[in-house]
């Protein structure tokens, strides 16, 4: 199945997107929805059609997360090309929910940043309430995957030595369009081909299965320390090829389009403007 | 004003705490009534007594704030006599909210970690939206002040080169008694003493006066990046005096107390009990 959050005159709403209708779930917010221990049942059976999956308006995928943990430095390949040995643990920062966009929307380059660029990622959706998981209940607690444009100001992040304040400009990431369940895209640890466009020139190519932490990984470290919510949301970091690592460096510009694609789960795509 | 969340048979509720009573402000949590664009007029006014103060049992100040941001590196005598230079700008980490607890809670020890540290701080409290807050803006969207016991798991901190995982053990970290309003304590860049204590011996003693970035320039700095909501936190960072920079170092074991106090607002004050 693939779900989403929609924008709709009457506010947003969650709804299960078929090849041509969008199906009513009865919550305002895919986060909502994901909250019912019966989501996936009730998902499936849901049949109340109210509009067209062509004509659809993306808001980002859950609207208010408890938590969005991202993951810096997850692909085998980059880390190794770059000469440095493979992580003991993953390396967490936060996204603070405003920073979150729909998948279309427009990203506003902030004016106070100079190093605007991309990071194409894998996002584990969480399905259900878990904390300390094992392997087996972090699998279970995988709602599905989505796509995640962490769009970072590299003068920022470097500003200090936390990475937070460079990650967490205001409505800049995009995330969506669709959560895709695990049984879509070859289970719990898919290997996706995962890539960055920019004005339609390919900045990132790489897959989903060189991660050094996979999705249930991830999800067992992250609740080991704080409890995972249905609807939070875990980004698995990004391969080689962001702006800031290319010599020279690139940076997004107001009037570009960045586009970040997993295969089987869909693209955002959106239009770079002045702050 | 003191202002606090307490916990009831019936749930939580808003309050001012007068000296002796708990007046009703008509909301379950400080945070929804900061949302109030009257919250001041409103709490002022209040009169329906609900209980005794001696008696309240206090929830975390804010249960659900859209975030909670961090300072490290704040307090300039510390700087200084680490050797450091002053910088140049604030270094920010977060708290996801499920890390956070009422002022006098048990605090559990995680298994997981060897390295359980204190950290008193000052906390701003936001009672108004703001965006690129100027000077003045910033000092009008700050409700009052609070403490936080900013606890850490050091081994965690630094297992890689961001501090969010260290920061962000599930119901940790103690935040309240109350917030107290900046006509109370001399402003809004106030110059309160602040002290931590484990099991009675003084840890931790400074000066909030002595911050690098007051809790104005904090709001400044932060809504530059993000909108800053009602009821969000922004922890203004630590004085010199933690268990790790011990020698040798010390750290928090089951059955100790931990106290953390600012002069004119109050302590938390919670019991480490075995995770």
């Amino acid at each position: 199945m693939k779900l989403a959050t929609i924008r709709t005159p009457d506010g947003t709403r969650a709804v299960r997107v078929d090849a041509d209708h969008l199906i009513d779930l009865g919550a305002a917010d895919l986060g909502d929805f994901l909250a019912r221990d019966d989501w996936a049942d009730a998902a499936a059976a849901a049949s109340a059609v109210i509009g067209s999956a062509s004509d659809a308006e993306y808001a980002t995928l859950i609207g208010h997360p408890s938590k969005v943990v991202c993951v810096g430095l997850n692909y085998a390949t980059h880390i190794t090309e770059m000469g440095r040995p493979l992580p003991e643990h993953p390396t967490l920062f936060p996204k603070f929910a405003d920073t979150l966009i729909g998948a279309h929307d427009p990203i506003v380059r902030p004016e106070e940043t100079q190093e605007f660029d991309w990071e194409a990622e894998l996002v584990v959706v969480i399905g259900k309430p878990v904390r300390r998981a094992s392997g087996a209940e972090a699998e279970a607690a995988i709602a599905g995957f989505t796509v995640m444009n962490d769009i970072t100001c590299r003068d920022w992040q470097f500003r200090t030595r936390e990475w937070t304040q460079g990650k967490n400009f205001d409505s800049t990431t995009p995330v969506g369009p669709v959560l895709v369940t695990p049984d879509e895209v070859g289970g719990v640890r898919p290997a996706l081909a995962i890539s960055t466009e920019v004005d339609g020139q390919t900045m990132q190519s790489d897959t989903t299965g060189d991660l050094v932490f996979d999705p249930v990984a991830l999800v067992e470290y992250v609740s080991t320390m704080i409890r995972l919510n249905p609807g939070d949301l875990i980004a698995s970091g990004t391969p080689g090829g962001v702006g800031h690592a290319r010599k020279p460096p690139v940076y997004l510009a107001a009037g570009q389009t960045v586009t970040c694609t997993i295969e089987g789960i869909g693209s955002v795509s959106n239009e770079v403007v002045a702050g």
